[in-house]
């Protein structure tokens, strides 16, 4: 059950009626089209005077004429045309509208003027509107897709548990750009540019009460004026059904005067948002990539019973150096019991280091780690498991992937993180492994960042 | 000239002898043997009692063989035979050898009485030891090469003016794996294991006045016991030279003790090594990665002549991200004057912010991108240049690359710094902007340690 069905129809439109549509190549109004060609399933309306018979569609010279009422109405044309479309869009009866335009508040004085009248036509048909200035909705679900990118420019990440709301479209772009690269599966999206109407709140919300989303991503450069309380409010219930990471811009006094310029947000006292977000129980993310890897983490292992982790490694150094790391995000690395311990001694050879990190040195194979995850996991002394594995040494195949996979999916009360560094044979690996639904990262500070947020998860809900 | 000639013949022999070698495909002595006749130039002497002509090589029964003395004698035997081995060599009259062997020190209080025995034996001839335990030197530039891992396993990276000096052998040899995939530029490495000799100190004294290097980066667990004054004063020298970065691992009590058991490093007081990094001007690196992304900025650009940074961007939110972390590491983004401001006011449409950041907006073309740079850079009111370029707007071409490589090059003495983020479009900008020298960074958070460091080294020297 959706909390807001009021939002419904920018993520499952039975119909999207696309307001400046083109058949030109290279056009926003083609690149829109295109896009929703390739994968939405519902009805495509056209709108265009100019054009009556292309790409195999009918084109409809106005909202007006199309014979069902559009559930969502994208527009795409000039800034001053958009307040009488809005309004065709509610005498025909829609109530859900992107506004791709620009030209708006953030132009000036005058497009601050044609936003207020946009404002004041959505209210009064009760129309709810994203944009403007924005690059809009996507659901890898439904299809629905206006960001008006071309795939060559930005490829779409395979699907996943994983939603984003984003101030900044150019940022969202890009990063949706990215995870395709990096196969994090994205769900929905979302940037509201200039938000006019539905705001990081709102979707906040919407994604909090969806069951496809299991983790939100947020980048946001202020919360809408007056809408502080109500967003730790939202916040605080959402995050006790699924985690939400938030980065935020402009936490130094120039970088709020940077997003002043960019979105005319309020940036405030930083150290007041960040009580802000504690009392909400949201994550702070400090940077753009632990975002993502703290999200990939959440999106697919269950969250351990406590924070003691245990380590695995063929490799001193990234041992040591996870240590460091997760003792600095606030995780406990135990020694062993004794008797663990000396279970692990009587196992291996005297150069192998059993205390944790169990180091199994460059010599391991398969079974040594295959005999040292079994016998750790089983000990009960930890809630969290991480294997480093680096596949330079050349004892090691990739058949190391399913093994770990294996013990991890017989023991799913444990979360397992992997560690893998270098190139085409790590890449190797982490296919094998992530294939089987474990994430892996390819250096101990990320995955350290990922066990932090899957073990300040264990405390909520 | 080499301050350091006793080092020079593990670099840079004219001859090798690999005690050890063998013919066997997959083994330890024939990975060594493959390294070395891939790229090394000088005299190969295979030394194994069991073969005569392998390979296309004339194999020796012993060291007292060889028609003359190899200048390094690399050797990969049973540990209980290394101290024999050694002492041939020192008949032989060779001063330098690898001892890759494991099964000393790191295995228990009888490999730690053979590790005594080769030692008193090295000393005795005057041999310098770098191992045992080791995966032992690299040098991009004459073809030596000790790291057992055949190419699939580890990829070699690119030449460059990078050395590496790491305590950890799989670490170094996962980290050049990954450098390869990066295209970071290495020239030089080594892995020293259980130190019994040569170390961290002499390693950096030897790369501080080698001059094919321009950047050292360190990860050590710990500084050889009465070694730490001697380090500084080593590293105050080197520094005015070139820059050293380093990682420290074993920083939480936790990390320490884990370090005890790899390497049996006494990592001492965290608080107290900063400071002596500090006083020796060393760059001290959080995380593996910032190791490298602050490297590959340290060995190709000038070191500004101040700190105000000057943004150029088409994305309002990675701008503000920019701005937040270029802050957190003590640059400064300086708005610009009021004239020049005005000047880039009628440059552009009012959709463009001037303050600096420059956001161009996701509309921005190549030509918008020319005329921000060469003014912001002509004004004379910055002193790094830090580009944002996301291509996924479809406006920008890849040409862009030439573009900014063009001014950056006419104004050298300002360093250019590029961050572009996303998959193959990104991609083809960073290639084409890495060409021609500029290095390119797929966060702004990464971008901005880079600067801090270029930063950092105006200071010094």
């Amino acid at each position: 059950m959706s909390k807001r069905p009021d939002l419904e129809a920018f993520f499952n439109p039975s119909s999207i009626a696309v307001v400046g549509a083109s058949p030109k190549p290279g056009s926003l109004g083609r690149a829109i089209l295109d896009n929703l060609l390739l994968r939405y399933k519902g009805k495509i309306y056209p709108v265009n005077p100019k054009y009556q018979n292309e790409l195999g569609l009918k084109w409809y010279h106005s909202l007006s004429e199309i014979p069902e009422t559009p559930e969502l109405v994208v527009i795409a044309v000039r800034a001053d045309f958009v307040p009488g479309i809005l309004r065709e869009a509610g005498e025909k009866g829609s109530r859900a509208a992107v506004i791709i335009s620009g030209g708006f508040a953030e132009s000036g004085p005058k497009g601050r003027e044609l936003q207020d009248e946009a404002y004041r036509i959505a209210r009064e048909y009760g129309i709810r509107v994203v944009g403007p200035n924005c690059i809009g909705v996507y659901n890898a679900l439904t299809g629905v897709d206006t960001f008006f990118l071309p795939h060559d420019r930005m490829r779409r990440p395979p699907r996943g548990p994983i939603a984003i709301i984003s101030q900044s479209g150019a940022f969202l772009a890009s990063i949706m750009d990215w995870a395709a690269l990096e196969g994090i599966g994205i769900a929905k999206a979302v940037n509201f540019g200039n938000k006019m109407d539905v705001d990081e709140v709102d979707m906040l919300e919407y994604f909090g009460w969806d069951d496809d989303i299991r983790v939100i991503l947020m980048y946001i450069e202020g919360v809408k004026p007056g809408r502080g309380r109500r967003f730790i409010e939202v916040a605080r219930e959402v995050t006790r059904r699924k985690p939400v990471i938030l980065l935020k811009g402009g936490k130094t006094s120039r970088g709020a005067s940077a997003a002043a310029s960019h979105t005319a947000a309020l940036a405030g006292d930083h150290a007041v948002f960040r009580g802000a977000l504690k009392q909400a129980r949201i994550i702070e993310s400090d940077e753009i990539l632990d975002l993502f890897d703290m999200g990939k983490a959440l999106a697919h292992l269950r969250f351990p019973r406590g924070k003691r982790v245990g380590i695995v490694t063929n490799a001193g150094g990234p041992g040591v150096i996870m240590v460091d790391n997760l003792i600095r995000y606030g995780l406990d690395v135990p020694e062993f019991s004794p008797s663990l311990q000396e279970r692990l001694k009587q196992m291996f050879p005297p150069r192998v280091a059993v205390k944790n990190p169990v180091d199994l040195t460059g010599d391991a194979s398969n079974e040594d780690y295959e005999k040292a995850l079994t016998t750790v996991v089983e000990s009960g002394e930890v809630d969290i498991i991480v294997v480093i594995a680096l596949m330079q040494p050349p004892v090691l195949t990739v058949d190391l992937g399913d093994l770990i996979a294996d013990i991890a999916w017989k023991h799913h009360e444990i979360p397992f993180i992997v560690v893998t560094m270098g190139s085409d044979i790590a890449k190797k690996l982490e296919e094998r492994v992530e294939g089987r639904g474990i994430p892996v990262y390819n250096f101990p500070e990320r995955a350290a960042r990922a066990v932090y947020a899957i073990a300040h998860c264990s405390k909520c809900g």
